[in-house]
């Protein structure tokens, strides 16, 4: 038995799962007006931060996950200069989105300010882009922000929210997606995290059906491992408004003049392989 | 806290991680000669196979573990007819091998007969082709049986064991993979599971170089997700007799006349994709 001394867990209810790390110590816990967030240090991956019991990032694994919400959509853009991120209050998708030289504005729009705060206390590393002059912090409600923005306004946006319970949930829905293919000009993209595709097909058949509905011109679906989230395999989904996702910037990322540890161009093209299963059901 | 009683947890001592299934109930328990085998019966997961504490499958989630074992080395090698499969007590990866209709003979060469017995018991459905005459069941040492085998006698080795400790050390050997080399005939390949690319570098970088040590001429990883192990990410080293591992039988793969879940030609091209930091590694 894990001693809860010792161990942080994560029950994943809907499959019957759960994960743990083994910590050293809680180094901070608070309730915000949105959530609770806890920090602990593990013994092997590093700084932990948790929302309301669900593990949001290591430091040791969240590069594959904020790599795979930056680069791919921004490579498959012929020149993105304007951005917007819809939560990533923790800042990791937002530094990989400012090694694009070609990016001249990004809005980072997070609800909970906290979880920008503590990042820059506990994960500094993710943050160490945060007072780039090309970046726009506002800590607002993304959903009533995206309404708001004004159409032909972003070349990319990027959804990097929680699960689709508590104040995420509307970034999941048509209305939403509507409102962000209005605010991208043509040719835009807009990339979602969308959960497992070992677990929540529920989830995910229906936000790529809803991004179709609010009237994307085509939808694709990329996978990548993710440790710590439930199954260990995790994907984003991408839209494109006004025309097909067709390749992506191959020769732009194989001379790109910076490091990353999961995606080149190989893992790129690996990522859009639809499994058989997940082939069959978006067919059928 | 996890109640004991309500959950199978396997500790992954040296990545600080754990992970859990909920269970209905415990279906069997009994030490061989060689380990502890336990069967559970899981809320979500199907059946559960667990060896010395280890997870070995679930009913759910083996499809991945499976067919990527078995179907990207037998669609590599032109035509492969002798197959030899070292481990591998479960049946799975057999039934995924026996799909191919141009494989003449396969050898199963498990150390503990109680592990097919008891797939053959809990999991019925890998153990489906277990009377296809084709089939030699050997209930042997993997290790002495390959000593023994004569040259030029297989096209295909595949090793499907357990981790590197107890009576699967010595799969892992420059010595075995020199066996294995030897019953290859030319141009002939071995694949053996190669463990987590997150936690088990310390395991794949000399298994990579003992292959290369033991004579083989080529060596590729293939990287897929498998829910049930350590990070939920897992690999498969492919090593090649007398020549490059160069593509794979396209064609075939797309005409196969067998369903699969996970594999397709897309994910085989996939699986061959290097993460960022695993190709730094290997070359450096």
């Amino acid at each position: 038995m894990l001693d809860e001394e010792k161990w942080f867990t994560e029950i994943c209810e809907e499959a019957g799962s759960a994960f743990s790390l083994r910590i050293e110590r809680k180094l901070h816990e608070e309730h915000t007006p949105y959530q609770r967030i806890e920090i602990y240090e593990t013994t092997d991956f590093g700084n932990l931060m948790v929302i309301d019991g669900f593990i949001m990032l290591s430091a040791r694994d969240n590069f594959f996950y904020h790599e795979m919400m930056a680069h791919p959509v921004l490579f498959t853009h012929p020149d993105p200069k304007r951005v917007c991120i819809i939560g990533g209050g923790d800042c990791g998708t937002l530094r990989e989105v400012l090694r694009h030289k070609g990016v001249k504005k990004v809005w980072q729009i997070e609800i909970d300010e906290q979880v920008t705060r503590l990042a820059e206390r506990y994960f500094p590393e993710l943050c160490e882009a945060n007072a780039d002059p090309r970046v726009k912090f506002r800590f607002t409600d993304g959903i009533e922000w995206m309404r708001q923005a004004k159409a032909d306004s972003l070349d990319i946006v990027i959804v990097d929210s929680t699960d689709p319970i508590g104040p995420a949930e509307g970034l999941f829905t048509e209305a939403f997606y509507r409102d962000c293919l209005n605010a991208l000009s043509d040719g835009g993209l807009l990339i979602q995290q969308s959960e497992s595709p070992l677990i929540h097909m529920d989830i995910l058949l229906p936000m790529r059906k809803a991004m179709a509905a609010a009237g994307a011109a085509d939808v694709k679906t990329l996978f990548f491992p993710q440790c710590v989230y439930p199954s260990g395999w995790w994907s984003a989904t991408l839209a494109r408004k006004g025309g097909p996702i067709e390749g992506f910037r191959h020769k732009d990322v194989a001379k790109r003049a910076f490091p990353t540890r999961y995606y080149n161009e190989a893992i790129h093209q690996a990522a859009l392989a639809m499994p058989a299963f997940f082939l069959e059901r978006v067919r059928g």
